[in-house]
């Protein structure tokens, strides 16, 4: 392709609202448009970059033997209706009517239409397994779209979905996705963990995520360096933290004035806040109605919302009010597991299950209690609500776990039977017994990637592509396209590259200096640029690395078969 | 691919309300299956047809050098405004709010996306032309979708925009893309014409349509069968249709009882109808208004509703009622030229310009005039008004006209600044001198496509795929597939085709039967069927032709050789 005949709109202006390197950098190079919040349009360059991704996402899941399928981006909200989900999924569910007054809405994702599809059509376990996929616009109405394509409301996603007839062969099947999204990230080239996961709105049992490392990741991960062990922090785990047990004291209400905090109340205590209970609570908001529900961690802990919203079983949990807290009769600062109004909803960390001498604050003005038993206690709701940190003890291989910053561009659920249950889809078993299908669902964030790409892979100058990404591999700079000999030397080496199957740009531009292009090819980020420039006397070209800006010259005769060597 | 590994439901039942083979044989061959009125999933076989013939749409387009772009499907409502088609378009045009009360559209079409994409991008005459296309979702919410693809809501379109810094370049881009898509139509097996057409809502100048000619095709087309000659009818022209002038007379008015229709007040004085004006009320609809508006044609013509419709400058005509017809104070059955009410818009057919002695509705109950004189009469609006008919004479050469069915598959406009004018897009041209851009948009109907391809391609079994087209060439039919003989000689086949490069399936399916296999053969149309039965003793196979339903027997070992040779 030539320069001069390719809109590729570069700009020096950086959008107001652009934090991100790679929403600034894909803007700024011509790659794409905003049109609204969270909507944008692919100028030439970045429509490359999305098919080149695409096509990745596409063989590979060709290769797995899933079947290609498209369904109706609109779709009837009866559908929605019949999971559940037209309330459950909130206003990221874009409704609307047609003019004949009918509700749809714009899919942000597809079980419903899948399952669809599928009943009435698939009626035997002969006919079991499957695996549906689809490449296909998406659109959730998210409350704040933002980082370009990292978050936006209208996307490209992969998603898919097998039926089963067997728990163990939706396993089966489940490997099979892991082993297929590890073979697309790392044929783009991008360094990338899969993770355990919290299933979110999704539903079902297993989940894992792919996660792009990254530093403006807006998710944080738990990876041990010692093992293989990765989750998000939404659903990661350690090996429990444990300390010598105190011996068993009576229980004993003590004045504490003005200890409000866990370090007040043990510097006052002069007690290890390890042996206390931190109370936190929140707004927990259900489809009906929102509550305050109170959680309970270790002193030394942090809660984990993710997994405090599971267990609560809410749809999101929100910052309770002090007002709020003071109308569920509970009191901020001296919160505790004793004396609790009657019907609040409690939550403890099942870390907390052994200990019988905790400190935790008495439901009452300035007071704590000590000596808290919980092992006499009935009828507790313990689950895991701890965020692990840094330093934390893998429970895999006792190595010491750390943090790191990823981009979520893969998510992988085994989803069971809600969707087939909840839409009455059967099969037949090998018994001649009708049963609902098992489902597995897998999604890859495909616009997202193009962004997850420039989040890894940039500096202060613009965009650095991957090979398998580039819109281009080569970009052939003619210096000054108004000397017929660098032009015409040029088309030489474009044309040579181009034959030997390497995609290459050549810029053409006649009104254009040398600077300017430079400055282009820097900013959009080609692998490897090709100058065609005063040396050419000599014979010779220069080669220009985009990773490292590194410069080499080489002979105009050997300067194909280098740049063909280099992208092997 | 194998039969048994892949999701192709085929069912014997016909849904209710398709009446069109393409929609028919679709959805019972596992296609296509209907989510809501216009709106269509694709399962594994339809989404491969639809790639294939979007894969050579891109192809055809990149080769003209055409640089493929996405616009965001839902686009701000405010786009619209601008250009001032939010009401223009009626209630096709599916707007909503987002959760914000933000406004919003479905993309029927992106003149004013493509618009705002280029706005400020391209400054100069330097940058020019560049033509834009992508290939994505359209949402029409039509009154009344029907005909399975062929007239759906969601649908994929290929749109195209170009720029130009003069008319003449605009033409010269114009004829380019009339050979890309003649390129397109001809890859994909079709017998089309390419015909004059009216540019309706779009606007414009010059346009053309590409015409998949069917019996089941929604539009007429007029062609002359002795030259290159062709036009949908709402846009056909021919040979005005002369006689001899008759002598000039004095208008006088003649009481006519009952003579309501042309035949009628003919027959009663004894005249040549060819020398009478035929009135035609209709409701025409502004944006603001409706009010009924008059059309004279000829006695022996009729009204082509598109013409009268432009002329009129309306959104859409609609038949007017008795009791709007009276409001209006006009006369039913005899209305005529001569004292007519105040106030009402007439529009007279060109043909009858030079006219001077016609019959006419008097505007009075039980009378006409005879001797009107056409040429003496000041302020009359003339306009091409006439449905071309069958025998009429073409202009160009003058060969009798015939009448054809046509699915429009595509169309191709030459806009001129009406949208960068409407949007300010400006450029600089040579002098330095800021000008709206000259623009053309092309579009061809993608999915549309897939059920263009049936209604020319079907006979009472089933579809009958052209080898663009056909989601695989060839299907291996292993009559048995539970005898281990039957199924080896048939995947040896199978791999042996797939590495020539020719798309195979095969029907490995071991729970059905061969008559069934047979039957989804039939049903899906694959070009050629290999079956592999009781033969195979013999050393020999059958080889299938579906469009002609021929079988040849053909030993095992040629097979593969000859079906390359077919293929060809």
């Amino acid at each position: 392709m030539k320069f001069s005949q390719m809109f590729i709109p570069t700009t020096k202006e950086t959008p107001n609202d652009a934090t991100l390197p790679s929403h600034q950098f894909l803007v700024r190079a011509g790659f794409i448009l905003q049109t609204g919040a969270g909507i944008y349009d692919y100028m030439p360059l970045g429509k490359i970059v999305l098919d080149k991704i695409r096509a990745v996402v596409k063989e590979e899941m060709d290769k797995s033997g899933a079947n290609e399928v498209q369904f109706g981006f609109v779709t009837p909200l009866s559908f929605w209706e019949e999971s559940g989900r037209a309330t459950a999924m909130g206003p990221e569910l874009l409704k609307f009517k047609d003019r004949k007054g009918m509700g749809f809405v714009l899919s942000p994702t597809n079980e419903e239409a899948v399952v669809n599809m599928i009943k009435n059509r698939i009626t035997s376990y002969k006919d079991l397994p499957i695996n549906l996929y689809q490449i296909y616009t998406k659109f959730r109405d998210e409350a704040r779209p933002r980082f370009g394509l990292m978050r936006g409301r209208e996307f490209l996603m992969k998603d898919s979905y097998s039926f089963h007839a067997t728990k163990e062969d939706l396993v089966r099947e489940f490997h099979v996705m892991e082993e297929t999204y590890k073979n697309v990230y790392t044929r783009l080239g991008l360094d990338f963990r899969v993770v355990s996961a919290d299933s979110g709105a999704i539903g079902g049992s297993g989940s894992k995520e792919f996660m792009v490392l990254a530093n403006s990741g807006e998710d944080t991960l738990v990876i041990c360096p010692n093992c293989e062990y990765g989750a998000n922090i939404e659903a990661a785990t350690r090996k429990p933290v444990k300390k010598e047990p105190l011996e068993t004291k009576e229980l004993q209400k003590i004045e504490t004035p003005n200890c409000k905090t866990i370090a007040e109340v043990s510097e006052f205590l002069k007690a290890d806040p390890f042996y206390s209970m931190k109370a936190v609570m929140k707004k927990a908001v259900y489809e009906e109605l929102s509550e305050v529900v109170l959680f309970f961690v270790r002193g030394t802990d942090e809660l984990e919302e993710t997994k405090a919203c599971n267990a609560a079983g809410a749809l999101e949990l929100e910052d309770a009010s002090e007002e709020e807290v003071r109308a569920a009769n509970l009191v901020p600062g001296y919160c505790g597991i004793i004396n609790l109004p009657e019907n609040i909803k409690v939550f403890v960390d099942e870390e907390l299950k052994e200990e019988n001498n905790l400190v935790c604050g008495a439901n009452e003005e300035n007071f704590h209690y000590a000596g808290v038993d919980l092992t006499s206690m009935q009828n507790l709701n313990f689950a895991d609500l701890v965020a692990v940190q840094e330093g934390d003890i893998c429970s895999c291989c006792g190595g010491k776990l750390e943090y790191k910053k990823g981009i979520e561009a893969g998510h992988i659920f085994q989803l069971g039977t809600k969707y087939s249950e909840a839409m009455d889809a059967k099969f037949l078993d090998s018994n001649g017994k009708s049963q609902p299908f098992e489902m597995g669902c897998y999604g890859i964030g495909v616009s997202r990637l193009v962004a997850a790409v420039i989040e890894q892979n940039h500096d202060e100058k613009g965009c650095i592509w991957t090979k398998e990404t580039a819109p281009f591999i080569v970009d052939v700079i003619v210096s000054n396209a108004k000397k017929d000999e660098e032009l015409e030397a040029g088309m030489k080496i474009y044309e040579a590259l181009k034959n030997a199957g390497v995609d290459t740009i050549i810029d053409d531009r006649k009104q254009q200096r040398f600077g300017f292009k430079m400055g282009d090819f820097e900013l959009i980020g080609f692998p490897y640029a090709v100058v065609v420039g005063k040396k050419l006397k000599e014979g010779s070209v220069e080669v220009v690395d985009r990773k490292t800006l590194e410069k080499v010259e080489i002979s105009i005769d050997e300067v194909v078969n280098y740049l063909i060597e280099k992208i092997k």
